[in-house]
């Protein structure tokens, strides 16, 4: 079968034998959606040589269910497993990411715990999203956000549209801060308040909360800035490498800054299937699998939105 | 009067007026202690010119009332100050730290509101920890620490120690951190745990709350690592200028950094009341104001904890 495969910095399809695991499902991918994640990992991130992609929908071979999966695959033994959530279990593997081959391949496999089935009215051209939808929703597994609340979203990205639409359900008010013009309106199309970085650094100290989706060291310093004192900055993106912090204002602001990573899959698919969130603005274009190096090259030019792989 | 005061990094004693603002209560000082803080100031930090100090416990000149002074002085007019807590006031001024002449001095003002009254069997030298101790408490303020929670304190100065031994009143179990043998004594004789930081190094994963009091790069590096995931690390120093953080793990695992500053008065006077903390350990010497450049030079020095001074 076909796979787009990373092997020490080199991106590549490559033919490769099915996975055929009998503990786990095999699932024939339908539609597979390229995450920044992925650049990362071609870039050397994580240190994973194999099959990349962790987002995706396909068909269990052997019954026709239609499925999504969430990506972390636990030991089924220790605490954090047996109370239903592998997401941190320190013997995890990750697909596409940490030991096991990931998404933008023909087949996959995963254990039969980690597969959702996808709602009948949505397409696979929304429940493709579920995976970086349910990450946005995370935001809400680490803070709570009250409908008083003053929320900014930086970075105008695939992440940051999903975290601003997500937050905006709750009836806080949401500042999404971006550079380009373009991306910034899907969000307003959604009545969602947006601006940019320089307009935005005017308005210090007026957030309870501000979440990071940039990915970059200039957006986490204007987190700190907007931040009202004991405000909550939500860390959603890693930076390249380490990251010059001063940590003078989170001390004397008493501000605290919480990491969120993956979200449960559950609360994404029920949004899917409410049409409640508008993911069809965030498809700029489609390759087949075979295509998949110029696809990544393209997932990762400037102005580009969510690529997505289809294995034919 | 006798001050000691900073003017563009340079430290010296000076003969100054007498503070005499009639909206304000004069306290003639009885005893300040040199904070690490009035260490930071004297190299320019928060760029604060005048009289240095903010641990003090003295004497209202005009009814002989002996009392301790918490540090923030609010407008009194925001929701903040209005709500009862002047310390997060963004016209907030700070004894000794922005604003506010300070206590290393023979007489200082405060309003009315900021002072308590000192319990009568708590003596001078154990009322001048009052404001540190109230930071150390400030960390419960900030996270829930329940007694099956494992938590460790990095650094073995005295806002370590004091952390230490009032997070150990918790019932948690406590492991401190630091260098020096003869400090991490003091909190051994308390019953808690110690070890240095390369031993501590190898217990990563297993803690719940960790608390950063040592002010280094290092010690926030072996915070994050000693963390499990989803865990909370306290940042109760700042640093020197700009740290290097690497934003992975804190995304991957989850964590939570959470700033920490100023705690309220009315706990640590209670603990001081009950006895509940030894603090007569952390001093190290006594200087009469006179010789607060000298006194200060000490503070600064290896191996010294608290260094008092008292105006004559």
């Amino acid at each position: 079968m076909l796979a787009l495969r990373v092997d020490r910095k080199k991106v590549s399809v490559k033919d490769i034998e099915k996975p055929e695991r009998a503990d786990e499902v095999i699932v024939r991918v339908a539609l597979s959606g390229i995450c920044n994640t992925d650049l990362e990992i071609a870039r050397g991130y994580a240190g994973f040589n194999g099959t990349i992609g962790h987002e995706f929908v396909g068909v269990v071979e052997k019954t026709g269910q239609r499925v999504v999966g969430e990506i972390n695959a636990g030991c089924g033994e220790c605490d954090l497993c047996r109370g239903g959530d592998s997401r941190h279990c320190a013997a995890r593997t990750v697909l596409g990411i940490h030991g096991r081959d990931g998404a933008h391949a023909e087949f996959l496999q995963l254990p039969r715990v980690n597969l959702l089935p996808v709602p009948e009215n949505v397409p696979d051209e929304h429940a493709v999203f579920t995976e970086p939808l349910a990450a946005a929703c995370g935001v809400l597994e680490r803070v709570t956000i009250n409908s008083d609340d003053h929320v900014a979203v930086i970075g105008d990205g695939k992440l940051g549209l999903l975290c601003a639409q997500v937050i905006a359900l709750t009836g806080a008010p949401v500042l999404l801060i971006g550079k380009h013009a373009d991306k910034l309106r899907i969000a307003e199309r959604r009545g969602i308040e947006t601006t940019n970085p320089k307009l935005a650094a005017k308005r210090k100290r007026e957030f309870d909360v501000v979440v990071e989706a940039s990915g970059s060291a200039t957006g986490f310093g204007l987190a700190v800035e907007l931040l009202r004192p004991r405000g909550q900055l939500v860390l959603k993106s890693t930076f390249h490498g380490k990251t010059e912090v001063d940590a003078a204002p989170i001390v004397v602001d008493e501000i605290s800054i919480v990491g969120s990573r993956c979200g449960r899959f559950a609360p994404a698919l029920d949004l899917l299937k409410k049409k409640a969130i508008d993911v069809d603005s965030l498809i700029s274009e489609e390759y087949p699998l075979a295509k998949g190096v110029h696809a990544m090259r393209r997932a990762g030019t400037k102005g580009i939105l969510k690529v997505l792989l289809r294995p034919l």
